[in-house]
């Protein structure tokens, strides 16, 4: 039935719908995004049942699917959610209760709004004085090179930003149109906004075999391989990496960078794990970091976005959907563009401004409210690391599971073997033999993963990503229940 | 300047930027947005210059240029800030100094969040009682007319609604392009999300003589004339008009329904300033009421989004990024597509899906904060009132000057008469004559208004878009500035 062209029934004329999928945004239907995908629907679904009194071989759901941190019990840092509380009723400013540096942020964020409410509009590139301070954080960061305010934009989250940068970049048709390089595995945000935009997707293969690292080799290759059929314009690079779970060494920072200078490429760095890395040897190189410590032949003049936010790290606070970027060696007239495209979404939420001002200017050791922010963020960072050996070790005790480190981010990204019989029924279903896998994990355990497929891997390998965040006791089950499951599918399709 | 091909300089190859005005996304480049355009810009910058000390011949910039209540003084209403506090701190909940029904609404939402924290990600339509809260806010609304939370989104403001409603509903090429008609005069978010989605805009005009009504012969007129080179599948209908300050009558809305239905066109209703109506015998009509009170012929088949958000009406709340859309008549099958294009950006900012809450579920008549809350909100909606009155009387007595009654909504966008001299010198310039008469305006008295032509305006005609949101005493000087202004002008000009 076309839709646009009226259909007789006894008589009357009787049209489709004007929105249907043969006539809505081709683009949009081929984006995919498996965070929230088909399984966590199912999860949604099991979990209403399990309030409806359905019996079920478990009595909840756990969500392992998704890095959100408050969601697994994490608590927040109490100090950023008193100047929160300060900022939206200024009344308790008065209250004895809150300590004085807690004031002391919150009247500072205050005074930099309009009518000195969290509820007017801020600047569209975010409020100048926190933007001052992701700048002064980026300079402590990275030993003090410089950072300009002026090349700060605060965002809805990353994800909004990256997005931003992307629309930016992305032009020309046919063989002309722009190519975006991405990791495989990724973070499936990029290929989501690339099928939005209409983009080139060019896929490059991290080396499972050497701990999901990243060999300029391979960039070349696929960046040669696209030269035929689209113009390569971007390399998005995701550090610590997500779902690998990767730190990168600063020897491969520099080949990165090398490449993209040659390569004429816009580099995009991903850096919102920044705070989690956990294994030993490890360190968070930021790109911009070492961009300036390779001199001026390159610092002044590769053009890169980098990117955080306020989700994940030790804070988590994912709903504040907080966030930056910073823009290095843009074209003036192109930041215009830029400054007047998020002007067209008026601001980022300011309650998320407020929030990224607190990660980026946390307490100071001379300040009352230090001792706890360090002891929490503290403990948080610590189990996080306690967690991410726990995984790896459990993980690699099951025959068909191999897991490499996590070295860093919230993420294992275990292979799995399948059974020959179980890829086959799979395929028979139209069904990523994966899919299959954690759907069934889903229905038997209440475990709520992410196949590997969501995220792009090499052919006929399969896996699954699962978020390390469940406090360490239920990390544990969850880590048994798996094996479990794992050991009785293989003997299943067997 | 190719960027892309090398340039041969003392023997070094050097390359131009990778990203250039010439070599960026050509929609991007397109889009305009005057709320926040180069009139914007120049008052920012003249605020610096004063806090430099440089001499002007005022104090202040007043921005009249955008609907930003509480940077304009109004206060937040109290209920809905002690609950954010609340939401933010959970420890203030063992506080006395709260009130018991603002304890509970927190509860509630708290208990609706991932691990009891609003900095968990939230679903991404929105969280589900919150959803809830919004369909029974409609019903009531409506005069009991059912409203399914499954049709619910929530949203980043009403703007991010919008523009992935557009997004959903724009495909084909040539002369199959999408069109989309939108008014003249209208909110440039329109304009520039078209011009980002490369989708064609339709223009239909308000009869500014008949005090900005819509007709539904021109709505034809604008039709017919568009289907010779693109397919129109939307119609956008903003009422309370923004910037008309036009409340549509019943008899108004049912020729539009009317007019979609036979022609077929999905539509919107912005209705983001449904509670902002001042004039006598006017009266707020949601589209979707009217709908179903035309009967089940088109309230089973009309197709139609309307959105609504947190930061106009009594609450102001813009900064909090709140907002939602109902969805009618959508095809199952593109509702799960809109789902998932919503899905990839996570979730709306969960404060200000908490902020939604309290506007869709104030405090009821019999709970302690009741009287505070309606007082606050019968203050600002009276003082609304009487602004719009008073604004319209003023410019009325200026000559060349001429203003519609402001019926609704927070602007008035007034005709002015410019000397031919002054049009000629603003041509010789390249800019449009009511750009220099408001840039001359900021320069000498520093009120910063937006120029009609942002916002589109019959050939010929000439106004600026003001806010009415200044506190009264405030706004009497301001309106009296214009008036010393445009006499000025014209005598200059003449």
């Amino acid at each position: 039935l076309n839709s646009s062209s009226p259909v007789f029934l006894n008589g009357v004329t009787c049209r489709g719908k004007v929105l249907t999928l043969d006539s809505m945004n081709p683009n949009v239907r081929r984006v995919e995004y498996a965070v929230r995908g088909p399984i966590v629907q199912r999860a949604v679904q099991i979990e209403k049942e399990l309030r409806e009194g359905v019996k079920k071989p478990f009595t909840e759901v756990i969500k392992a699917n998704i890095g959100d941190a408050h969601a697994m019990g994490q608590k927040p840092i109490t100090f950023f959610r008193q100047v929160l509380a300060l900022c939206s009723y200024p009344d308790l400013l008065e209250d004895n209760k809150f300590p004085e540096d807690a004031k002391k942020r919150a009247r500072r964020i205050l005074d930099a709004c309009g009518g000195h409410s969290i509820g007017a509009y801020s600047a569209s590139q975010g409020i100048e004085c926190i933007r001052q301070d992701v700048a002064r954080y980026i300079e402590k960061r990275d030993g003090g090179i410089p950072s300009n305010p002026d090349n700060i934009y605060l965002s809805t989250g990353a994800s909004d930003a990256i997005v931003t940068m992307l629309k930016l970049l992305v032009c020309g048709e046919g063989r002309d149109r722009t190519g975006v390089m991405i990791s495989i595995p990724q973070y499936p945000l990029y290929s989501a906004a690339l099928a939005d935009l209409g983009a080139v997707q060019i896929n490059y293969y991290l080396d499972e075999d050497k701990c999901w690292g990243l060999d300029v080799t391979e960039l070349r290759r696929a960046l040669n391989a696209a030269k035929q059929h689209c113009k390569p314009r971007v390399l998005c690079i995701i550090n610590p990496g997500n779902p690998t779970g990767q730190v990168q060494s600063r020897e491969c920072i520099e080949d990165v960078i090398r490449f993209a200078k040659e390569e004429n490429l816009f580099l995009m760095a991903d850096e919102v794990y920044q705070d989690n890395v956990y294994a030993k040897g490890c360190k968070f190189h930021s790109f911009k970091k070492v961009l300036f410590e390779m001199g001026p032949e390159y610092s002044s003049s590769l053009e890169m976005a980098s990117f955080h936010s306020t989700s994940k790290c030790y804070m988590g606070e994912c709903g504040f959907r907080g966030g930056y970027m910073e823009v290095l060696n843009m074209d003036p007239e192109v930041k215009a563009q830029l400054t007047k495209l998020v002007s067209v979404r008026l601001c980022p939420p300011v309650s998320g401004q407020a929030m990224l001002d607190l990660v980026v200017n946390p307490p100071l050791p001379d300040e009352p409210s230090y001792a706890s922010y360090l002891k929490e963020r503290t403990a948080v960072l610590a189990a996080l690391a306690e967690k991410s050996h726990l995984t790896e070790e459990m993980f690699n005790t099951v025959p068909g599971i191999t897991c490499n480190p996590v070295q860093g981010a919230m993420y294992t990204f275990p292979r799995i073997t399948l059974p020959q019989k179980a890829i086959a029924k799979a395929q028979e279903e139209g069904q990523a033999p994966d899919m299959l896998y954690c759907m069934k994990l889903l229905e038997e355990e209440g475990i709520c993963l992410v196949p590997g497929s969501g995220f792009g891997q090499k052919e006929g390998t399969f896996h699954f990503r699962m978020t390390i965040l469940p406090p360490t006791e239920k990390l544990k089950v969850v880590l048994q229940k798996i094996r479990d499951f794992h050991l009785r599918f293989t003997q299943e399709f067997s």
